[in-house]
This record gives C-alpha cells, structure tokens and sequence, in this order.
C-alpha cells in the first residue's frame, strides 16, 4: 500500500484554532503520509505547523455554504478546529485524516521513517536505545557475562539463582542486580519472574529486600499444581532470609480470582505453599477503567457549561478512587517488603497491567535510585515495556474515541497520574518534573519515536523496532529537553517516601486534564520561578541540604 | 460578680491528650478566671500548658469508676481531651470551665488583665492602637488637619467633599486619603460613606477609580425618597469623572432587596439615581453561612470513618461554593473599578457583613498597598473593625457550640479563606502569609488582645478598649511573630491580581480546616524549605526580580 492512494487531496487554503489563548492560524493545508502540515505563506511569520496524525483520536467534519469545519480531537486531549475554503476540500482532507491517523500497520508508522536532527541515520541508531539489554534473563549468577542473544524468547529463571539472589558474585558493591522477565510455558505457573529491588546500600545492608512479580498461576477447573513452581516460592523465602514470610498480593477480588479458573487461570492454593499468605487488593481495569478516563476528559471538557456540581461529578468520574486504590495497594506491596521484610509477590491475572503498576509505585516509593532521571526510565523500561504491557492494545485510542474501546486501558496513564502525585507531596524528591510525565503520556499515544511500539519483546523483535527507529530516552536526554523535563528542586532522599492516600490529599492532575481547556495556574508560574531563584542558587555553588527530614506519613 | 464564685475546684490530677501527634501530658489541672493550667510537675521538662477559657466552644464531660473524662472542643477547632482522677473534681471542673467560657461580659473578659511581656503598663497602652484614628470622618478637605474627638458619634460625609475627591490639598502624593465611616440617621439613606481606594501612584495618574460601600437605603414601604443622598450619588459620579458610570452592586437577590421594604429597608429606584445600574449578586450570610462551616468541620472530622465520598461531601457542605460567591463578587466589583472605570457602590442590608467582604476583597485584587503587611493590617482594621462588622455577635461560636446561633455567622472567615485563594493562587504577591490568616482566625474568636472585642466603634468607646487593652496588631508586629507570619517570597507586584474563580481551582483550606486533624502536606513543609532558601538568597542580597509577568487571568 502506498500512502498516496489514502491522501485524497493536494492541498486547501485554511484556518486553524488552537484554543482560547494561542492566536489562530492561516495558511495552506496539506496532508502527508504521516502528518497534517499547514504552511502560513513565506511573508508569514510564524512558522510551519505540523502534527502527526496518529495524534488525532476522533474527527468530525461540518460543512455549511461553500466552506467546511474540520474539529480534530487529539489523543493528547488538545482539541483543533480548522475551517477550510470549499466543501469538497473539507470532505477530501477530513477523509484523508480519517483513514491515515488509523492505520494499524505498525512497520509503516512514523517511527520507522524519523530520523532525529543530528543523529546517525535510521539504519545506524543501535547506540540510541540505552537501555536494550535491562530485560534479558539471567541463568544463575554466570550469566551476568554472557547474556543470551536480545531476538531469542525470554528464558525461565532458575531456582539456583532465585536462592542465590543477593549474594551474585559479579553484584557490584552489595547491591542485587539479578533482573529477569522470564516466560515460562503452561502448565509452568508463573510466567513472569521475579526481580530484586535494587537499594541503597546502607538500606540493603540492613534489610534483604524481594519484590516479585508474575502472571497468575495456571491451576484452570482441575487444580493442577506445579511442583517447580512451589519450589521456586519455597526456595525465595528459604534462601532470601530464613523465617521470612510471603504474602501473595492478587489485584484482583477473591471471587474473580475464583472465577479465573474456568479459563485456565487461579490462585495459589494455601496447602501448596506454606508460609505465603494471599491478600486481594482488587484494582479496576479494562473498560472501568477507560470509562473512567473517558468521563473525566467529559467532565473537563464540560467546565465552561457547569461548574457548579464540578466537585461531585469529579467524584462521579472514580479516577482519583482508582489513584487512590493503586496507590494505596503500592503502599502495601512496600510495607510488606521495606517494613515487615516480607517477600512479596504481586499479580493478578496476566500480570502486565495493574500487576505493574503496583510494583513500579512500590519501587519508588522504596528505591532511592528509582527516583533518579535515569532510573525513573530504567524502571518505565524494565517494569512496562519489556516487562510487556501492551501499549499498542492499550493505547491505540486515548478518551475521545467514538470506537468502542476492545483493549484499551489508561493503565499506564494511572501510573504516570500516581508519580505525579508522589512528586506533589514530594517536591524534592523525584528527579523526573511533571513536563517528563506529560511527555511520556503523549508518547504513549502517539511518537515519532519506537520506545512505545508494539505490545511485547516478540513483537519488537519481529518489526526490528530497536534497530529500525529511535529510542524515545535519548531523544529525552538531550541537553535542551532536559531543561524542560527535570525538576530542579531535586535532592537526593535515601529514605523511602509514603505517600498520603487519601482522597483530601489526593489532587487532580490539572497539568494534564486541563492543559488545553484552562492557563496554568497561576501558583504554578509562581513555582516555575521559585525553581529558576533555586537553580541559580544552585549554580551559585550553594547546594541545598539533603531533605532527610522530609517527614514520613 | 467575682470568677472564684464560678471556680468549683481548685486542682485535679489529669492526663491531657492534644491529638494524634502531640503526646499526652500529665500533670495537676488548675482552673483560674481566664485560663485553664496544666502544671507538669517540678521535676517535668515541658512547661506550664495553658488555654484561655474562651477558646472552649463546646464541652463534654464522661465518668467512669472513679475517673472522668472532658472533651473540650475548641473554637480554633482543636480537639483536646482530659482525663481527669476523681468524678467529683471532673464534675466541678466541667461546671467551672461552661461557666467561665461563657461569660458575656466585655469588661471582665482577658484582654482587659492581659499586659504582654516587655509592653507599658495596661494603664498606658496607647501607643500599641497603630491604626487608632483610621476611621475618623473628614468633613471636606480641611478636617484632615483637625479630626473629631475619637468618641463622638461620626459625621456625615459632606458632598463638597465627595465632589472633591482625588483632588484633597492636603494628600500626599497623588493618592487619595479621605475616608469616611459616617452614619446618617434614617430616613437619610447612606449609613456608611464612601471611601476611595489608595492607588499606586502610577495607576492614581492615568485612572481616577471610586469604590464605595454603604448600607441599604431605607426606602420603606412607601417609597421615600432622600434628596441628599440622590445629589451624593450624583456629585459622586460628575466630580470624580465626567461622564463616568456608576453601579450599584446589592449582595441581595432582587427579590430580597424588595422584600426589605417591608421593615424599611429597600434598593435604589431607578429614577432617582440617574446613571446608576443596579446588579444583584447574593452572597449568602447568617445562619446558611454558619451552618456551612459546621457541616464542613464536622465532614473534617469525620476523615477517619469514611472518605469514599469525601468530594461529594465537600461539595455538599457549600463551603467552598461561598468562596466562589464572594471572590467572583468581589472581582466584578473590582473590574468595575479598574478596567471600566466606573463608580462602583457596594451595599446589602446594613452594609456590614457581606458588603465588607466584597469590597475589602477588591481593594485586595487592585490595590497592591493593601497587599503588604501594613496595609493588610489597614484594611482588616479600616474594612472590618471600623466598618462595623458585629465581631462580638458573629464570633461568639464557633463550629463546635450546641447553642443554636442567634447571630453567628463566619463571616471574616471566609473573607481569610479568600485571601488565602489569593495568595496561594498568586504566592508572591501578598506580604501576610498564612499563619497570619490563622492567627486572625484564632484572635477573632478568642484573643488576650483587645482588637476584636465589641461590635462597633460606638461600644469599643464605652468599654475605653483602646485605653484599658492591648492591640492584637501590636503583639503581631512584633519581630519574633514576624518571623512566622511573613511570606517570604513576597515581592510588591504593582499590577492588579485577577484570581481565577472556578470551583477546579480552588482548595479547601487544609492548614485550618485538617490543621488539628492530619500532619501538614509534605509539600507544605517543602514549600518551607523553598522559602528557606528564597530567604537566605535574599538576605545573601541577591533581590528576586518584580514579578510583574505574573499571569493576569
């Protein structure tokens, strides 16, 4: 197919509003392959405005004499009018909009014809993805040296190197590196495998930590069991601190974990490992959870008609209940392991979506390291991507699509919400600003880069995506980003941050529900400002005291 | 009458809880004529705990064995608990306690024992009443050099005077300072004068801006007409601008100004005021107004049972909807001012609840010296006190009280509730921090200080307050108290500050209305820790810019 057989108009004479505050914009519209480009004439002094028309989430066109309105609906919640001269035009480009931004080729999408300003070309961008090789299973402690080849399928993780997590010869300094995102075939009961924490180490040698995570056990109507797997369990608790206990964190209700084994899935039976306790801490997702997404954005949209109920029908939309829930739930998945030195393991039911969630929360809230620019992407690497969660199911449309949701979920969006919420009751602690978050939350919907493309490592592998496109991070580390992304307020915190869960704390994330519909407040240019007298201080060669007394909830 | 008739007991063994973070103390109870005393022992490191009586709202006494318990919930809305040996001590303390924290009378309350560490003799305290002579009516332009004894009953305001407005001789610079709080007998309709804003010079120059309050004009029944007060309005608008508009703004409903007819009351008629336009925008007070608070507390603290529907209850107890009221009032009454130029009156029945905060709130939104510390300290003083709002009768209870309110209405709190909106919305634009906001909270309801007692200059004369007590604006001032109060971040901002007024960008004001219930929001102590640094850089001599580029919404 070639995108010229889809763009079934030249070009048309247009004008673009871009909300209350910028001013609009004229000048002649084109639609490419991959974008929606309007050029303002060379006497114009504004330049070239383009957007990438995966961006676009819904269209809708009105034509009325001898003119038409196009209103683009973004997947970044912007929303775009554009008026164009002649109603067949209107039509023409509104079509070509429609049939281009829904292409669900992912090899013909626009990462795979980008090449950054500056960087090697396409073909020779293997340097741009840092973090490549975060994922690959670890055979016991010699493989540390010679991990296996980045296209082969994830290996299991043995028991050997489970027993031996925290004293891997090849660690470096007294922190556990062992990392797996092994698969293991049905009947094999957990498909994911378990990882340390990394910790700080005055932290790690007081405490040894273990946070695991993996997909459902495969007990289906027959409760079978799986022998190795019950050694696995056994063999973390015995080999990672005697006497210590477990608990099984399932995000799911107990009668949904019930429910499961009709179709293959289920719970772990109590008698088949002693010593892990089960907890249900049921979290929403799927369609509740998009319809949520979906009715906030409503509500949002709706402010400049009713504000009166706005309280209540904030509350009506549940998605500060699903933040509180997911972050509470992250709060019990670390106080098992950072306070009562349990191990901990969490799943639900495929283990890529709230199962996620709850363990990267958990990691900030406990890991110092996590919190650091590098390892905040390290961990959106390692627990979402490579750990599998589908973003091209999840993310193909965002909350104003008139397609009926199948897949789609703001699972990630939920997580991106709870980190800003860490960073509001935390300011000085979370390296990464509220610009990175948005950022991540665009990128996810629609990029220029292959960070986010496909839906697991099979899937990446088989598009070339790591050879073929551009990592999104090294976009991001780009020196003139980082400006824009980092919170300057930043100091290191060694100590973990408990986040207050309740709703009276809770706040929406009006940087990105309102971004396009109200100005930043006004507080918000005042902390912009703050932060520039810091970071002049900074400069001036005053560091800030490490915030230790940041105080604990 | 003598307070030992009403002390029942002299001491008591008790154990005092102060909330969940502070730990009990222990020590022998005492109850004296103002003060409750809890003396820890000789031996103890803590020091003598006190509370003035009057800060009691409500009490409940509980005995068991041969122990009690009193809960003393208090008007600053802190919740103590004591545990106390013996029923009959228990019960003699309780009585005692009701008794003296009801006592109605002006002249044997604290303020009239207290003297304050380092100050004059009590006998000869004038110098502490800063703000003394503020209200004193200026009859036309020569009275600024002779003012009226301050216990004579104030005088009308002429209309040579009104007319001449802005062109005072005797001002200085070029900024207007006649005042007035003049009170004309019925049937003369305007019982308190108009007063011009003070404006910095540079706006004073190219706009010439009148605000006016007064109360209702008393109309009647039968439609009387004041010849006077047609011409004051009249010459208000000729001499102060040609041509200029005038708005009468009533914080009643039409129908409500209408209805005051019936006891004499009424609204402007239209052909008596030519050029003058009647708004109405009611603003709740009274008992709707008391009621929201005490639904608000008690939603406050009810945290800990249930806060799945923590929004909806905030919603319902409509507190933050009268936020919302009085500050979009208040910026109607300031946009007429300053962006249209217009004469702007503000009344409602006896002009001295709402209609003070509305006009005190847009002084606030325009005039950049009501913003510094002196000049908040002016205009509670001008605005509140000497404006004649009944302190007395508004602050007799608090949330917590079982008296059904006669009176009561929190009135001035909502007005410190706006302006803490206003400064968290524009955080480098008001001098007063908030804990200046609660201590004018804490003092309104029960205060060692004088400043707050009566309910108009007329009773503030005959109690001799400003002769036999102390001024709460002395003790604040004082440079340790400053240390606490003051924003640091402020920097004098010479534009106007347009709050946003939607419900999305408001907040419950945590610091009060969770103060005794939750620890503060780390993001609070954060904020501390930013000011921290601010104030050194500044004290380092690098002075922030003049953040002139604050958004103006």
């Amino acid at each position: 197919m070639e995108f010229s057989e889809l763009i079934r108009t030249g070009r048309a004479q247009a004008k673009l509003l871009r909300g209350p505050e910028a001013p609009p914009l004229r000048g002649t519209l084109c639609v490419t392959g991959h974008h929606l480009l309007l050029s303002p004439g060379p006497q114009a002094t504004s330049d070239l405005w383009l957007l990438l028309l995966r961006r676009v989430d819904s269209i809708e066109k009105r034509v009325s004499g001898d003119s038409g309105t196009i209103t683009l609906r973004c997947k970044d919640l912007r929303v775009l009018q554009l008026d164009i001269e002649g109603v067949a035009a209107t039509l023409d480009i509104a079509r070509s909009i429609e049939a281009l931004s829904s292409l669900e080729s992912v090899i013909t999408s626009f990462p795979f014809f980008y090449c950054p300003k500056g960087s090697a070309t396409r073909n020779n961008c293997g340097p741009s993805w840092p973090f490549s090789a975060l994922a690959r299973p670890i055979r016991g402690a010699r493989a540390a040296q010679a991990p296996p080849p980045p296209d082969s399928d994830p290996a299991p993780l043995s028991i050997r190197s489970l027993a031996n997590l925290g004293r891997v010869p090849g660690r470096s300094g007294p922190w556990s590196l062992v990392r797996s995102s092994s698969t293991l075939d049905p009947p094999k009961v957990y498909s994911s495998g378990p990882f340390p924490l990394r910790l700080h180490p005055t932290q790690a040698r007081a405490l040894r930590l273990v946070l695991l995570r993996s997909s459902q056990p495969l007990t289906g109507p027959q409760k079978r069991r799986c022998a190795e797997n019950e050694e696995l369990l056994r063999a973390v608790r015995a080999g990672f601190r005697p006497g210590a206990r477990g608990f099984v964190l399932d995000t799911r209700s107990a009668q949904a974990a019930k429910q499961a084994r009709v179709t293959g899935g289920g719970t772990e039976a109590k008698a088949a490992y002693p010593g892990w306790k089960r907890r249900h801490r049921p979290l929403e997702r799927g369609w509740p959870l998009q319809e949520s997404f979906v009715r906030l954005v409503e509500a949002c949209g709706d402010l400049e008609q009713s504000t009166d109920h706005w309280l209540s029908q904030l509350e009506a939309c549940h998605w500060l209940a699903h933040v509180k829930e997911a972050l509470s739930t992250a709060c019990l998945a670390a106080q098992g392991v950072g306070r009562e030195g349990a191990c901990v393991l969490v799943h639900g039911a495929e283990g890529t979506d709230s199962t996620l969630l709850v363990t990267s929360l958990a990691q900030l809230i406990l890991d110092p390291s996590s919190r650091t620019r590098a390892g905040f992407q390290e961990l959106v690497e390692r627990e979402w991507i490579q750990a599998g969660h589908p973003f091209q199911l999840r993310c193909a449309h965002s909350a104003f699509s008139h397609a009926r949701p199948k897949h789609e979920a703001p699972t990630f969006l939920l997580f991106l919400d709870c980190v800003w919420q860490l960073g509001r009751q935390f300011p000085l602690s979370l390296e990464s600003g509220e610009g990175l978050l948005l950022a991540l939350f665009e990128h996810t919907y629609a990029s220029p880069f292959g960070t986010f493309l496909c839906s697991n490592e099979k899937e990446r592998c088989l598009c070339e995506v790591r050879t073929r496109t551009h990592s999104l991070w090294s976009g991001l580390n780009q020196p003139k980003e980082q400006r824009k992304l980092r919170n300057s307020l930043y100091v290191p915190n060694p100590l973990a941050i408990w986040p207050s869960v309740e709703l009276q704390t809770l706040r929406l994330w009006q940087g990105l529900f309102l971004r396009w519909i109200s100005l930043p407040e006004p507080s918000e240019v005042a902390w912009e400002k703050v932060w520039q007298i810091v970071t002049d201080k900074k400069t001036e060669g005053c560091e800030p005291t490490v915030s230790a007394s940041e105080p604990q909830l």
